[in-house]
């Protein structure tokens, strides 16, 4: 049994055939609720313990429909259909019966056809020679992914509000304490990106993930490979619109491969 | 009442408080079932239809389970959560009982508050300049779409399979005949993309979208403002890995503005 915080926060009880309970953490906590990318590890969870599984995730969305209260939480995982190449599964986070989450899980069997990488690693320096970022605040989810960022962090200092960076941040990113590689942290990186509108306007606005859709583009083998070194990430967004902005990412492991490409959308207040 | 193929094929009859019956539409066949971005987009209709409705779609996520069978089908669609920012809908689109896809769409208000577009729209020649694209066969959702590509065709003529080209199209797109532009069309519009793999090989494999996500960046207001004015449209991949593809899309209206982004990840068999 793990050890790892991300371990024992996402652990959980089975209720039913289809029905888990889970805790909230204080390894993942946010402001106004759990990391978003720990309730999509959970979420997934749910279905990497179902005996019925075939194949490992190639699919996940994650809807976030309301704050997630400090406690406990239900998760009900239906598996809708199998199929000879592809299993879909949908589920539901619950508190007092009512939605917080909802999210969709699809896997499948790689299989050793015509495979061809199209896209390139973008260019960044050694993670050993890039210093690991220093949150402005600690505690938390905060405290649970080591940075190192070429381009793109902020530090929340005062600017000018004409200073609009660039939405792109490009870093090395792991689990801190380290973890070897598994779909459900590859699930909880690919949340855990400094908010787009932070990078842009280097202030502080509220702001909550939408919906979040990460594609893993390798399987469990592949993952083990990548073992517990850092991922190579690159985030950016394309238009920041009337309260809804969003976030395209990729996270990228040895050998030029790209491991899991994710988008998300995320509300924001003003 | 709008006599399009579109709004005809995706008509729906309410059998009761979240439940719809739809059927399946030549306009929009495709080979070994309805075009996905028909399916899409009727599962979508559920909720513009559904009176609870508030606000209008930021994201959209399909899961095609199974192959749809020409005929009728029944949605569930359920209303899982509302909020003061953003509504819940969470849906199934079944035939005999078993899901064929299930789905999620998230509404939102937009609200008059600090906007920015961050991504510039590609450069393209006027659509007039470019000839419509002729498909190498007919029927059914082809005959649904005008596209004028500068890059990225295939005319499946056969070429040498190391021959790879760059998985990039780049094209005007709308329906044909054209309609002014809604949440649905769109929908729609951003499964309409040739195949990648078969753009990058040139050459015909199996395939099937296992998950569809689009965002929508446009109000209502927006979309009518594009009118039937065709999109300019970019699509890429990312990687070819064992059986599955992603697809990254970008849908851009008039002046300059990105009507939606969207993501899919496709099986192929070999």
């Amino acid at each position: 049994m793990s050890t790892h915080p991300l371990d024992i926060a996402t652990a959980l009880k089975r209720l039913g055939p289809e029905r888990l309970e889970g805790r909230t953490s204080e390894f993942y906590s946010n402001v106004g609720g759990p990391f978003g990318g720990f309730t999509a590890a959970a979420l997934l969870r749910a279905v990497m313990e179902d005996e019925r599984r075939q194949g490992a995730p190639v699919a996940l969305t994650v809807n976030y429909c309301a704050a997630i209260a400090d406690g406990a939480f239900e998760i009900e995982c239906r598996e809708r259909r199998t199929g000879r190449s592809t299993q879909h599964w949908s589920l539901e986070l619950t508190q007092g019966g009512k939605a917080a989450a909802t999210a969709s899980v699809v896997c499948g069997a790689r299989r050793p056809v015509w495979s061809h990488r199209t896209a390139t690693p973008p260019v960044i320096a050694p993670a050993d020679t890039i210093p690991p970022y220093k949150f402005p605040r600690e505690g938390g989810w905060l405290d649970r992914y080591e940075m190192r960022f070429a381009a793109g962090a902020t530090d929340f200092s005062p600017r000018d509000p004409q200073d609009l960076r660039e939405p792109v941040s490009l870093l090395w990113m792991r689990d801190k304490p380290d973890r070897p590689l598994d779909h459900i942290a590859l699930a909880a990186l690919s949340d855990a990106f400094i908010i787009r509108a932070f990078v842009v306007r280097g202030v502080f606005t509220p702001v909550g993930t939408v919906s979040l859709t990460t594609f893993f583009h390798a399987d469990e083998e592949a993952l083990r490979r990548q073992g517990a070194e850092p991922l190579l990430c690159h985030a950016t967004a394309h238009v920041f619109n009337g309260g809804f902005f969003d976030q395209a990412a990729e996270l990228w492991g040895r050998d030029g491969h790209l491991l899991a490409t994710s988008t998300q959308i995320v509300w924001y207040k003003e």
